[in-house]
């Protein structure tokens, strides 16, 4: 035990540590989480994100599962990345030869090893699943494939029983071999016991893969290393089965910051773990560690000088480390320095005569404990500053809906360019839509709807709503433009976002021709 | 180490741990996160919930932040609570008195001990500090008060120093001396390491605050309990400064698993989560240990059985131990069979007939990987069966709105009630407002809007939407009603909710008169 200068406070420099790698399995075992359905576009997406980081290996899915997944998977496979594409497959010959189809190098092979899976789900006896895992991995090894074999519920399972397997499963062929903490049970000083003793009989390098059910996935999977193991499964924003995996980023930077290893681009980490909250669906929970919206969020006010002063006072590392941005927020003690402050630290340039109507606007969303950060306060700021007006090449001259029952969602629209007008209308399945479409018509029929995202902000049917619209071909055939707008109308405010995203691409197209 | 037959898994039921009790500071640390901004009748239901919980001391808040504060303070000790109710105070007189005034019998007094802290913060050096920390601890004594006493920032304070602190605390009069990871740095084999250094000079009982910012909190926390500590400091759902603090779940369900100590009526933890969510505002991340949705959620299906029959299999605990259900949810291959399981299950009355109609709107809401949980199979369900048709006590007979730019919304409804048609028009800020304006006008004028709520599924501007609104007066004077509707135009979904809201209390109200 030695106190770490660097950090200012105890740390395990001394456990020698080297060697360590990431097995991300956000692609096979995070995509199990209830509610993600990933397609092959976005798996390539992540897939090409955690090349990035540098991630070893990446488990991308499970090529038994039929023949989109194995298209996908060959897919990631044609991108020739430097991590390692892996696939799971069950202990079974027909799951193999899926993964040899796939034309990839490398598969994570599994049988479960604990009594109680045993008796309950295998219906095997111990020498019946050490055949067979036997029999699969080197079915696997006789067709070129790298083999990472995992007992499943390792952590419940009789240890001499699971010294055996490990023994068995490196003499057939296994090149590392993975021990699964698969329903979150186990504790670290169990953890740094179990990898120890098993330390004792296997040769080839082990991974350790946690669940988190008891809050413990980061604690054990770094215990794990600290007892030897080389390499960890992770999943960005802790993803996966219930309460999922341990989080690719505590552990990625419990590594750098405990023993100084440094297993991938950390500074990389707050743009992948937004990428895979989009497109999974999950958000990022406030306080999630690292990458959570509060990780590094201070109120505004005379405290946030000193924490700029001297970050370390109050923060355990710089965000900077890992790609994440300080959160200032606004509140609605802010006053109008503070609000100038933050426009300045974010390079906006906002006129000071519309000062007031910032801060009216701040005041007015900050009732009832809402926070303004960095990303609203730009919005609000671009609102005010996108206003149409007299300059909009794209004016909108006339707007009328009707609706009812009976009656289908009809909308007629006038808009000005370049001086003529042009008027059409267009039907919907509501007067949202009925709207959007007529614009389009009238402004140009190849725009394109990608995405139209309503917030609302839980009241009377007065309450704000925030759109934000995303198009593309208003101008440039091939560029999205995204428009927002907030309002308390929700057919004015989807207007009124649908026609800033043309705008915006109208203006930016323009510029970019004279320029 | 010993394997644990209960949980059969390795443990650490040979360490032996007594005495240990939760100091909660869910009201203090809690709410000093971005956001939150508490009430004094929130903070006596939370109070009120903890106390049922078995939590040994509730940290309310910081007497000195003023006359509101105190004023809270002295509700909740008058609620005359098992829990000791505690206020924070820096090491001060000042800040004492307010905690006099408040008629508690408990301070938490702290003062930053790390040299990072003293040299930026305090500007003070060692001996300062000691002396400041003594007087205030002796001043509080002094007029009756128990003291726990907070090195603040001490994983990171120079730990001959910190024994130094300690020793004067409990000479001073402290009763408990608490450790806190004030930044979240700290590793749980230096944790253990520390807290045995501190055993040899510490006579007093030890506290231990952890953050999260490593996702080491829990962990670390634990290590510290195993290792002497008598006292955890958590919040509900891990709230608190950036992170979060220990999470009070995690920490009860970790010391009864790992040491077999009860802290707490470990069967209360998932409603008091619940509650605490929704007095924050802050949502339970999907996938949060113990008590989050995903936390012992299984896909229906054959899976689903193999799971009920022996949970063991897949599960670390029970979820009944923790008061929160296991989470069957429905997705897009569920059938007929798995959907009438749940209805059942909820004991919900459903007619064979609509079977269909429900397993259509079912597989119409899981496209895009989207999962049905009971609440919302509940909300589906009873949509179907609370169609508007000719038995309904009001009914709808025409609607029309429109709106457009420079004109104002106003819609028309016609409804007809007992026979009568009542015709009534009105404006609104938009069209949805002016639509239940003018249906609360021709219905009944005493009709008043509690709440409007409107969540939109991200899509294009045809995506589904979910309106809930809750009304009071429409039959009855004093009771809310609830109408909630599905649907794609969010003028129409809006017009249905009302409707349905008004019909309920109107069914309801007239069984009662002449049941």
């Amino acid at each position: 035990m030695i106190y770490d200068s660097q950090y200012n406070r105890l740390a395990l420099l001394g456990t020698s540590v080297h060697g360590v790698s990431l097995f991300d399995t956000t692609l096979r075992d995070g995509e199990q989480a209830p509610g993600i359905a990933l397609s092959a576009e976005d798996k390539m997406k992540i897939a090409s994100a955690l090349n990035d980081l540098g991630v070893s290996i990446i488990e991308v899915g499970f090529a038994a599962s039929g023949d989109t997944e194995r298209d996908m998977i060959k897919k990631i496979a044609q991108m020739n990345l430097s991590s390692t594409v892996c696939s799971l497959a069950r202990s079974v010959k027909g799951d193999i030869d899926a993964v040899i189809d796939c034309d990839i190098g490398y598969v994570h092979t599994f049988l479960a090893t604990s009594d109680i899976h045993l008796k309950y789900k295998l219906k095997m006896t111990r020498e019946e699943v050490k055949a067979k895992a036997v029999d699969a991995i080197e079915y696997a090894r006789s067709h070129g494939l790298k083999v990472q074999f995992s007992c499943e519920d390792a952590t419940r399972t009789d240890i001499d029983f699971l010294k055996e397997m490990h023994i068995a499963a490196q003499d057939a062929g296994a090149g590392t071999i993975n021990v699964p903490d698969t329903v979150g049970v186990i504790y670290p000083t169990a953890m740094t016991y179990l990898i120890s003793e098993l330390m004792k009989v296997t040769k080839v390098p082990m991974a350790v893969h946690c669940h988190n059910d008891m809050g413990l996935a980061v604690a054990n999977s770094l215990a794990a290393v600290a007892a030897g193991a080389k390499q960890v499964h992770v999943c960005v924003n802790g993803l996966g089965e219930r309460t999922g995996n341990a989080a690719l980023e505590e552990i990625a930077l419990g590594l750098y910051a405990n023993f100084g290893v440094e297993v991938a681009d950390l500074s990389r980490i707050g743009d992948v773990s937004k990428m895979v909250s989009r497109i999974t669906g999950y958000p990022i929970p406030y306080n999630k560690p690292i990458v959570g919206r509060n990780a590094f969020a201070h109120e505004s006010g005379i405290h946030v000088h000193g924490v700029l002063n001297n970050a370390a006072t109050y923060e355990a590392f710089r965000p900077e480390l890992v790609g994440v941005d300080r959160h200032i927020v606004l509140g609605k003690h802010s006053g109008a320095h503070s609000v100038k402050d933050r426009l300045n630290a974010l390079k906006v340039k906002f006129p000071e005569d519309k000062i007031p109507e910032l801060l009216a606007k701040i005041k007015e969303l900050a009732v009832g404990g809402k926070e303004i950060d960095d990303a609203e306060l730009m919005v609000i700021a671009d609102h005010i500053l996108w206003k149409r007006g007299d300059d909009d090449p794209v004016k909108l001259k006339e707007f009328a809906v009707f609706t009812g029952k009976g009656v289908t969602a009809t909308a007629t629209v006038a808009v000005e360019i370049d001086g003529s007008v042009r008027t059409s209308s267009n039907t919907g399945i509501g007067p949202v839509d009925a709207s959007i479409k007529a614009i389009r018509c009238a402004v140009n029929d190849k725009i394109t709807l990608e995405e139209y995202k309503l917030n609302a902000i839980t009241g009377g049917s007065d309450s704000i709503c925030e759109v934000t619209v995303v198009i593309k071909g208003a101008y440039d055939l091939s560029r999205l433009s995204v428009g927002k707008a907030v309002g308390l109308d929700i057919v004015a405010t989807s207007v009124d976002a649908t026609m800033e995203a043309i705008n915006r691409d109208y203006i930016r197209g323009k510029g970019e021709r004279n320029g």
